[in-house]
């Protein structure tokens, strides 16, 4: 497959563009990007010096599927008319993920570019939508955020032991800010601290409600309260909700009954670990690995569920690369066997 | 005032001893440290160099007030005999915390050895129990977390507005694990990671459970969960609770309305700050405040209150030093005015 | 003393609106920075919370002192009208170190705006020039740096133990970079990172060399490579020069003699620690001291000293202080006495 | 071939064990740690969750290679053994480093177990000992700071542009210290920090001596100074000689020709960069490279060169693997063509 990256000068881009570099089946061989147009890939990012490709203006060359890391709207503008000449699309901005383009355009503030597309595209959680990316041309890939926080959850909303009523205390690594210059990105500002954000509702919050909801079969209700932690990658999202009463034995018996069912939920993937300890996100450290421990609270039949994920691999380009290899009907798990790197 | 510190060898005594080496109005006149007994207290911790003490075995000077940094039970059993002579008491360990000598059994796995004096025991949480600690000679300092998380809650469990069945979200910086040596203190396994831990309770839940039930009047249901951040100081409480219907306007209005439960509950308090911002932990590194922003997820109608605390200081021994300077009747901000380091 | 700060919105003018809050003979009356002109100092800072000045273009209020931490050129230009009508000046810039007019301008790439000044500065390192300062009114306030390795060689250069050639291997925290946005201060880039920087030549260097020059009566030849550590304060200098044959006894004699020699010269020192140990720079973290470890390379005889300091304080805006209380004839420690805070 | 571990538990061993997990050509078969006995490697080591290896006390199973991670002298009786009945050797630890046995003995402070053995011993940096590494049976890995100083300095030694008479600056990132616990590995004490170490003598200078002594062909005179930097992996090298007078052309030019002296010596190796501009630490993050970038500081005409690897990679398993390579005639690639991790 020949392959070509949208604005590989972000960490998603870059971040692409090194797990396609060791891809067996994958050939990058177009990467675009504005501000750096005309230097070499590898004089940008020195880390990529087996890829001497030149950044360029625009993708000139055939080719049979693009990834975007554009920032949205820019992303949907131009992967519009590459999935209308029938390349596939695996698109990372937050462009084609929700379903309903007036909740698009209330929470991003622009109007769409291609909103005719919105239903041809699959949101990209590849567990929870396999077929239909493997059926599609237009994958929207999932937000970090997102990420962790459905994939802790599902498992828990399908066998209907909670309602879709939650809370999600997300911790992300400070790379999810990406590379662009800002206080919220200064090493002397974010380094040795700890705070919330988007306090009032973060863009991630309606693709969370969305995908809960579906799995539910009904509304969703998410409280989403994402914070920013002193390390550059993971995200650890912990999840809170009431489980119904009766719906499992209570005591030590309702803790075992819960693994199992997040041991069904993710029995046959590959990529998600349930585990019997809380995981730490440094287990999920370059992987495309997302790792659950599921309990409850028994002092208050709470359920608390944590999830672990590397935000630039299974919350980006790796979920990303995932996809790519269903679309394509490649093994899963191509070009995406790296084990965390620990410490 | 004549000051001797229990086991200045950790992280709460260490920091009692650079608070009180400029305190106008307190003398250190001894410190104790078993495992480093004969060396100068700035041989062990050269930030002390202004302080030449001997680190003794047993406080033999006359002191006024002691206080303790040593482990639970070994604390309640050192603290006790200086107590019953009248010497004041701040115990910063967990032993005279809880008002009921079971639960603090079950809890700790000890026996306590003073379990007569528990009833004498304030707790010290200076802004909820000011007048209690002024007529007291014991004062349990409270954990670092339930500070945090009592003073983020008690202003809304107090005016009403939500039944003290909350969940707090605790994430603290690593010298919270103390100066002991340990796989959960190992600057490899813990940096560039995220994660939580005693999922099946931890021991700080109690204070909290017990110091909003006493607020409210009736028994608090809490779930709490902490996390270990990659950074030395600090603890970010993300506390979440559902607004009784009707408690406070809706939309807007009801924002003005909680803040102003906040500025009310804490208008005459020198260290907690209620602000229009999420507080960044930073803003509070090395000085005994306690910053707390309160505000509704609208679409849930959950509170939604965040506070940051220097784990050290306001969660420990700046906390202990306000207690001291209340139980003598002097100015409570006396030696704690230093301003946060920043950056 | 009225005290006005010209550009307050850096992390050395912020450094000196914190020191200066807890200054007992200095009040801040007025604070600069005019991309933030028109907020409060406190909404910028919220660490400042007791200090409810504005932010304003120009200084207009009368003062007896103004420290600018104004970037190169623009400080000598707002300075040089103060020093003219009689109101002290210390000037954290870079513009009053250099004695030479051309080494300043081509360094710096600009005009000096006030040249006919830089005889009557006096370059503010207060341990070499406290009684120049004392009698001045324009100081020109080191470099973070050249206070390290200045304090660090000065000894060994006036016992004639070394030739002023030597070598400097500066270790910085990223707060030496400032809080402007760049890559060199984003956190994703430098966390996890080490580098070193400038090696065809630091801004600094000039500085070293001028005043080794100075101590040794001799020109000095200085080799300085500088390097970014992921860390927010704090520089460790290490240095290296061969020692003159039979300057000093072989072996731990000549050990002993060296420490000696720092001993001495740092006798009635308050801010500089000659210590039995490699320091830490966190042994520094928020106070005005320079800890100073010498020794030799027995199997190379060569002279090996590491200096540790606070670069926000003793390398910047504490020294500046202490520069003030010189100046003022005040106690020298007055304002500066917190110990670091550890850990 | 089917590969031993010997003390898989430390941070060496599990490298060597995540490198070797994706190795195409090796099996690892057996995998000893004492003190985790009886577990399975992925309960002590969640990230190698693919490896479902038990712990066990000694090798039972037939190995074509055995790598030790074991202590000093501990690994050599481990080795020795192996090594005697045919099996291939690459031994992490330091025993086999040194030609010289008194020299081991005087350093390491313990008698030889298999002196003897000691001139069959290869030192394994690869790019200097290739052929010798092919034809040995027993390779003894180097040290991590020597890896990244020789391979800075032999290019300018072997071309006589500098005597072997050299200063090296080393920085580390703290996994150097390895997952043995203690104070100079408690976060709270490493973290915001920096500072030198073994200033009277490091077990890794004799490595260095000895090899910049072979290239030179007499004896080398090295200053070496090791400094812990708050951050895991890494290690950057600064080097500082003085260039023979007139061995290369004065100015730009110089450091032109200096570069051509790089640029040959390393232009048929895989693993090492040579590169225009300061390298980052981050660079190497989790590869098996080198990047140096040598330059001169034509003020002083002195050489300055810095290097960077990840020393658990290049600096410990990855070079042991190489070694390996080498040994089995297999591309000196094979299973270590990662790319860093960045950001």
């Amino acid at each position: 497959m020949k392959v070509g990256i949208l604005n590989v000068t972000g960490y998603a881009g870059s971040e692409l563009a090194r797990i396609l570099a060791n891809h067996p089946e994958a050939e990058l061989v177009s990467v675009t990007g504005r501000s750096e147009a005309g230097k070499r890939l590898f004089e940008v990012f020195p880390h990529l010096h087996a890829t001497d490709l030149p950044i360029v203006e625009d993708i000139e060359e055939s080719v049979d599927i693009v990834f975007s890391a554009l920032p949205h709207k820019a992303s949907a503008e131009a992967c519009g008319p590459f999935y209308k000449r029938g390349v596939k699309v695996v698109d990372i901005s937050a462009d084609f993920r929700l379903k309903s383009v007036p909740e698009y355009e209330e929470w991003y503030g622009v109007q769409h570019p291609f909103p005719e597309l919105m239903e041809d595209a699959v949101y990209g959680l590849t567990e929870l939508h396999r077929a239909e990316v493997a059926a599609s041309g237009l994958v929207a890939n999932p937000g970090c955020y997102p990420t962790g926080a459905i994939l802790a959850l599902a498992p828990a909303v399908k066998a209907g032991i909670i309602d879709p009523d939650v809370i999600v205390d997300g911790k992300s690594g400070v790379s999810g800010a990406g590379r662009g210059l800002g206080m919220t990105t200064h090493y002397s500002e974010v380094n040795e601290s700890v705070r919330a954000y988007s306090m009032d509702g973060h863009r991630h919050l309606p693709e969370i409600s969305q995908e809960l909801g579906l799995v539910a079969g009904q509304e969703a209700r998410v409280t989403f309260m994402p914070h920013l932690i002193p390390m550059t990658r993971g995200i650890l999202s912990s999840c809170y909700a009431s489980l119904k009463p009766g719906a499992l034995p209570s005591g030590q018996a309702g803790i075992a009954a819960l693994r199992e069912v997040y041991n069904d939920f993710y029995r046959d993937e590959g990529f998600v670990k349930v585990v019997a300890q809380p995981p730490h996100t440094k287990h999920t450290l370059g992987n495309n690995d997302c790792v659950i421990y599921p309990t409850i609270d028994l002092r208050t039949d709470r359920l608390t569920v944590v999830s672990a994920i590397d935000n630039l691999v299974k919350g980006a380009a790796g979920q990303a690369v995932q996809n790519m290899n269903v679309m394509f009907g490649l093994p899963e798990a191509t070009g995406l066997q790296a084990l965390a790197l620990y410490p």
